[in-house]
Formats: C-alpha cells, sequence, structure tokens
C-alpha cells in the first residue's frame, strides 16, 4: 500500500529535479524515474527513492507527476503501464499544446485515471518560492484534492475542467512575454546602434514600460465586448500614420525592423477597413483565422 | 519687443493644441498658428493669440514649438520663414526619426536659429500632467535656457547633444510599446478562441507580466558587455524548441501566429550558430544589418 503523501515525478531534466526537491522539501515521500539513469542522485541523497522502471514508479504513489521532454515522450512513458495507472492521478506538467492536454485528458479517461494538466509559470529555480504559479486544467475536484500536494511547487491556479486550458493559459501567457521580448530588443538594438550604452537608456525603458503597461483591464474589455470606438485617446489610423517613422528609423540605424514589422500591415488593412478611428486593440479581429463558433 | 515667456505653437492638431493648452495653464502669452483655420477658438478663448500667418506667430516670441503632421511638413512650414527663425529657438516635437532629427539640426544651424528636436512620450490628454515626459536633444545650453518653459508639458528628459538621440529613444520605447502590444494582442486572441472571457484572463496576464518585466537592467548589461553566458536560467536552445509549441496552439486554436512568427527562425539561427546554451537576449547579435562602425 502506498504512502497518501507520497508522489511520483517522472522526468528529471532541470525542471522535473526542481518538482522533486520542492515535494521532497515539502516532507513528502518521493519516487522519481527518469529516462536515462544518473540524474537522481542528489534528490536520493535528499531522501528520494530511485524507481527501476517507470510502472515501479507509477506503482509507489497515488499522485504521479510527469514532466518529460514533450506530448510524444509523455505517451511513450505512459502507454505501456497505462494498466497500473488507472485509479491514480496523473499530473501531467510537460509543455505541450491545448489540443495535447485535450488528447491526454482523453486517452486518462478510457484508462480510468484522473489527469490534471498544467502549465509551470517559473524557470526551475523559482519552484517552490513565492514568484511560481502553476496552472491546473481538469476535474476541479481532482484539482481540489491535490491541491495541498501541488501547492509545493509554487501557487497552483485552477484554469477549468477543459484539459486544454492550462496549455492555453501558459502559452497565452508566454505569448505576451515573447512579444515584449521582440520589443526590447528591438529597443536595444535601436539604441546601441547610435553607440548609446544600454545601461544608461534602460531605466528610461522601464519607466516607460511601467507607464504604458498595465491596460490589461482596458484591453480586456474592450476585447470582450469587441467595441473598440469607446474612450479612444491615439486612435488607430493616426498610429498607423506614425508607425513607418519606426521602421524607417531601424533602417536608418541599420537595424532590422523584423520583430516589429508584423503589426503594420495589420493596421493598414484594418484602417483600410474603416476602422482607423478606433482603438488598436480591433486589431486582435484580424488575428483570426477560421471563423468564430462561440 | 517679444515678451520673453512668450511661447509660439506651430500645429494645432490633438497634440499641438494639448500643448498650447499647457503653456497657458502655466501662464504664459501663447501665440498659435496652424495651416487650416477653424482650430484656435478654444485656445483663444482661453487667451492665446491666433496668428494669421506663419511669420507671424514666429516673429510673436523666441520660443517656437512645431508640432505638424511630418518631417516634410516642418520644412513647408519653416523654410518660407528661416530669415525670421534667426536668433530664436526652435522645438521641434514633430514625430519623425533620428536622421530627420539631425538633417533639421544642421539646417537650423546653417539658418542661425537653435533647435532642439524632441519626442513626446504621452497622449494629448496626459499633456502637462504627472505621466507625461518628453524628450529633447540638440544643445545642452539651449535645453537647459527653456527648461523651466518646457516643463510645463511634463517632465523635461534630455537625451544629449546629437539632434537625433530624441527621436531615437522616442521610437525606441515606442518599439518596446508595440512588442509587448503584439504579445498581448496575441494572447487575448488564444483565450478568446477559447471562448474563455478576455477579462478573465487580464488578472492572471497582469501578474505575469509583472513577473517577467523588470528585467531590463540584466539585459542591458547583456547588450552593453556582449556576454550572454553569464547567469543562464533558461537557455536559448530549450526557448527555441519550446518555441513551436505557441506557434502549433496559435494553429490549432485558429489564431494566425505572425505577430509571434519572426522570433522563432531568429531562435533557430542564433542556435544553430553554437549560441543555444546562452540567454536569449544575444538574438540582438542578429538585428543588425549592417556591420558596427563604433
Amino acid at each position: 500500500m502506498t504512502d497518501e503523501k507520497s508522489v511520483t515525478v517522472l522526468g528529471l531534466g532541470a525542471m522535473g529535479s526542481a518538482l522533486a526537491a520542492a515535494f521532497l522539501a515539502a516532507g513528502r515521500p518521493v519516487t522519481v524515474w527518469n529516462r536515462t539513469t544518473g540524474k537522481a542522485g542528489e534528490l536520493v541523497a535528499r531522501g528520494a527513492t530511485e524507481a527501476a522502471t517507470v510502472e515501479e514508479a507509477v506503482r509507489a504513489s497515488g499522485l504521479v507527476v510527469a514532466c518529460l521532454w514533450d506530448h510524444r515522450s509523455v505517451h511513450q512513458t505512459l502507454d505501456p503501464v497505462a494498466g497500473a495507472l488507472a485509479g491514480r492521478v496523473v499530473v501531467n506538467l510537460t509543455n505541450g499544446t491545448p489540443g495535447q492536454g485535450r488528447e491526454l485528458g482523453a486517452w486518462a479517461g478510457e484508462h480510468g485515471f484522473a489527469l490534471l494538466d498544467g502549465g509551470i509559470m517559473a524557470v526551475p529555480p523559482m519552484i517552490g518560492g513565492p514568484g511560481a504559479f502553476v496552472l491546473y486544467s481538469g476535474p476541479e475536484e481532482v484539482f481540489t484534492a491535490h491541491r495541498e500536494a501541488l501547492d509545493a511547487l509554487g501557487e497552483s491556479v485552477y484554469a477549468g475542467p477543459d484539459h486544454g486550458m492550462a496549455a492555453l493559459y501558459d502559452i497565452a501567457l508566454l505569448s505576451a512575454m515573447y512579444g515584449a521580448m521582440m520589443g526590447e530588443l528591438h529597443a536595444f538594438a535601436m539604441v546601441r546602434s547610435a553607440g548609446v550604452a544600454a545601461t544608461g537608456f534602460a531605466p528610461l525603458l522601464q519607466r516607460w514600460m511601467a507607464a504604458v503597461g498595465g491596460f490589461q483591464d482596458r484591453t480586456a474589455e474592450l476585447v470582450d465586448t469587441r467595441d473598440y470606438t469607446r474612450d479612444v485617446v491615439s486612435n488607430l489610423g493616426m498610429q498607423a500614420a506614425a508607425y513607418h517613422n519606426l521602421i524607417d528609423a531601424a533602417h536608418e540605424q541599420g537595424v532590422s525592423p523584423e520583430l516589429l514589422a508584423p503589426l503594420y500591415p495589420l493596421m493598414l488593412r484594418r484602417t483600410a477597413e474603416g476602422h482607423g478611428h478606433e482603438d488598436n486593440v480591433g486589431l486582435i479581429e484580424l488575428l483570426f483565422t477560421r471563423r468564430r463558433t462561440t
């Protein structure tokens, strides 16, 4: 009989190892397994048990956390032991898409085990610390039953019963981060092209981003209502007219405008379609490639 | 003889009008001019004088602020009155590129007047309020002499003697903002594609962006030292391997990945060139289209 507090962690990359360490730090018996050996030494020294096979690892705990390379490796690892998973809870924290999360949820249902699909919003050193949060989707009662255990990793945020939602939120958040990164890389390239120290420019950039960030609530309201005409301060047409300065200036400075380029045709198209007087948030309408079904 | 406190504002679009109103609010005599008539009524009611011609407007003040449509309209407006500008100070707050700022600075020198080229980091309703700041570049003594007057518009930030620097900083900051906007539009599109309310997602997005923002100081240090190997937590190669999830998920959800797309080939190229173990800030090295001269 397994200890009801015990947790199994499959996959000991940097993230999987951090997850196992956080469970150990929370006082839980931890069983670990990795496809290749030699990754468990430090965890075993801290009290973890290394399983020789996936099946042995799975049978050691009621709660099985998978943090593998990709969706394909999740199936390669779990398919052979599907019988042993029946009645257990699998928390899949492997990076994947919403569709992969849904596929895994359906597959879990067929094999009689419960699945939470998750998305970790942290890098390994942050796991178990105050800044980390982890998204989970799947049956709410399963989330509730295991929340205390999962809280060892970071704050647990429930994203809904649809198994795809944690990956969807995860990917949406990462997308927002990479957009900000694209903008900042371009900004620093512009500054360096003029021979100016990036460290001299950084405080101005921080100040500016703090001033123009934080409008997510307004953006969200416009997105939900699909009314982009309300309280418009700087309209899309004016921004579209000025945007070529950004492209021209990049060329002048010998900086490729490729990171900023994709917004410009959308601005021109939306303006040409008669929405120049509206908020630029309306550009979102051009991003949907198929008719909405909802 | 002109009142030494008086200011002339050329151009009464939304921004020019806001500038004139801020100078009036600061107790300065203000003369205004616009290419087409009928824009000055409210300002005149508040005490401004409307000039019938550009020359009359220019001769009314030692400090002439231009806020016109574009660089071309600056020349169209000022070229005919270049003689009248001699000995005055022109502050050009028209949107433009660094090269245009430098061109105007040289042209001012030829005609015996001083130029500050500026960049307004605010929308019109913010002018004169606490959040606004305005960048200026050109001769430092000219900036210092007129700083008090210019502070009526918002905090005055000196960007250096090179007339192109205000536009460069302005454009770099706007570029960073548009990058963040691209990321957030994509994020909201992903969420809406799943039938989830954007307003429900916004708090999570705010929290995440607050957690991952604020790394500009570190980024700037890496950019200046060109050492992208220091204290790498999540390396480029791992991020490149996971980035296709973002693209795949967008396709799954019927969302165009076009706003995020340009980062991916850069990630793959930089990784292929042997920098996969480094920080993703090193991607900046791929943005320079010509050999650095500095």
